[in-house]
C-alpha cells in the first residue's frame, strides 16, 4: 500500500482567505505539515529560524538552487525565497501531507519538478468581494490596494494551470472542500497503483 | 456556474459489493440518479418497465445504438444490454449526477464517448475476501465462484484504466470516499472553467 503523503500546492490572490482557510484546514488534519520557506532577507524582529523562515546566506541558498535543492524560487525585492527540498521529502516520505503555499510563478515550478503535486487555486467568490476584502483589511493604502488587485487579475489568469479551484466564499465549506480533494486524491488510480498491482498479483 | 451534473462510471468485480455501497450511498445523497439499463430480453416476474429496465425490441435497441443514442451497449447469451443516451443526458442538464452501474467493457466505451466521466472502481481488500464474499452469498455452485473469480482478475486488470480505486474494506468508508471524488471533481478546474473565466472578466 501505497503510504507516501502528497504534496499540495496552494496559490490565491492576496486577499483570497488563503491564511485563514489553511490554518483552519491545519487545524482539523493534525499529521498535515506546512513547508518552511527559505530566505536571504533578515530576520524580523520574532522571527524565528526553522519556524517563519530557514533563514540562510546567498551564497547558501544559491548553492541549494543550483544543486536542485529547491522546489522552486524566486527573487523579490533583492532577497531570494524559496522552498528546499529536504523538508518536504522527508516528511512525505514518513507518510505525511505537505502543503505549499506560494505564488503562481513557484506554483508552476514545483508543478514541473513534482508532476504528481496537487495544485490547488483558491478563488474570490467575485472579484467585488476581493477588493472589498483588501480594503476591509485597512493595513494597505490605495495604492497598494490597487496594485494587489492588478497583481489578482494576473494570478486568476493562471487558474486554470490548476488541478482544483476552491471558492472562498465561507471558509468552512472551503477546508470541507479541501479536504475532499485530499481524500479523493488518495483514492486516484495513480495513488493507489501499488496497492492495485498487489491485489493483481493474488 | 456550471451546474451539470457528473456522469459517474462504477464498476468492479462481482462479489465486491457495489450494490451495497451505491444503494448506501444513494440513500444519502437525493439528488443522485442512477441509470436503468435498456434490455431485448423479456422481463421476469415482477420487474417494470422504466424502473428495473427499460425492456425493448431488438429493432428499437439497434436502431438507437446505430443512431448514437446509447452509451454503451453490448450483447450476453443472445440478448443486447445497453445504457440510453437520453435520460442520462436530461438528469445531466437538470444538474444532477448520474451514476452507472456497468461492466469494464461498457465503462470503456462511456469514456470514449463522454471523457469528462467520473471513472470508479470498486477493489477488494484482498482476492482472498473477494473469494471468500462469493462462498459465504451461498446462491452459486463452485463451478460459477471459479467462473466469476477467473471474470474478476480479467476485471481487475482494467482497474488502472480509471480516474479513482475505491477499497470496499467497510461499506461506510467506501460511501465516504465516494462522496470525496464527487465533491473534489466539482472543484476540478475543467468543471469550475465558466465561473474561472466569469471571475476573471470582472
Amino acid at each position: 500500500m501505497n503510504n507516501k503523503g502528497l504534496l499540495v500546492v496552494i496559490s490565491g490572490p492576496s486577499g483570497v482567505g488563503k491564511g485563514t482557510v489553511l490554518r483552519s484546514y491545519l487545524a482539523q488534519n493534525k499529521k498535515v505539515k506546512v513547508s518552511i520557506s527559505a530566505t536571504t532577507r533578515n530576520p524580523r524582529p520574532g522571527e524565528e529560524d526553522g519556524v517563519h523562515y530557514y533563514f540562510m546566506t546567498e551564497e547558501r541558498f544559491c548553492q541549494l538552487a543550483e544543486n536542485d535543492g529547491m522546489l522552486e524560487h524566486a527573487q523579490y525585492s533583492g532577497n531570494y525565497y524559496g522552498t528546499p527540498r529536504e523538508m518536504v521529502e522527508r516528511e512525505l516520505c514518513a507518510g505525511n501531507d505537505v502543503i505549499l503555499e506560494i505564488e503562481v510563478q513557484g506554483a508552476m515550478q514545483v508543478k514541473q519538478k513534482c508532476p504528481d503535486a496537487l495544485m490547488i487555486f483558491i478563488l474570490p467568490p467575485s472579484m467585488a468581494e476581493l477588493t472589498k476584502r483588501l480594503i476591509d483589511r485597512r493595513t494597505e493604502d490605495e495604492e497598494t490596494i490597487n496594485r494587489r488587485m492588478a497583481a489578482a487579475k494576473n494570478e486568476l489568469a493562471q487558474a486554470s494551470s490548476y488541478d482544483y479551484a476552491v471558492i472562498n466564499d465561507n471558509v468552512d465549506d472551503a477546508v470541507e472542500k479541501i479536504g475532499a480533494i485530499l481524500r479523493a486524491a488518495k483514492c486516484s488510480t495513480n495513488y493507489m497503483k501499488d496497492f492495485i498491482n498487489e491485489v493483481q498479483q493474488l
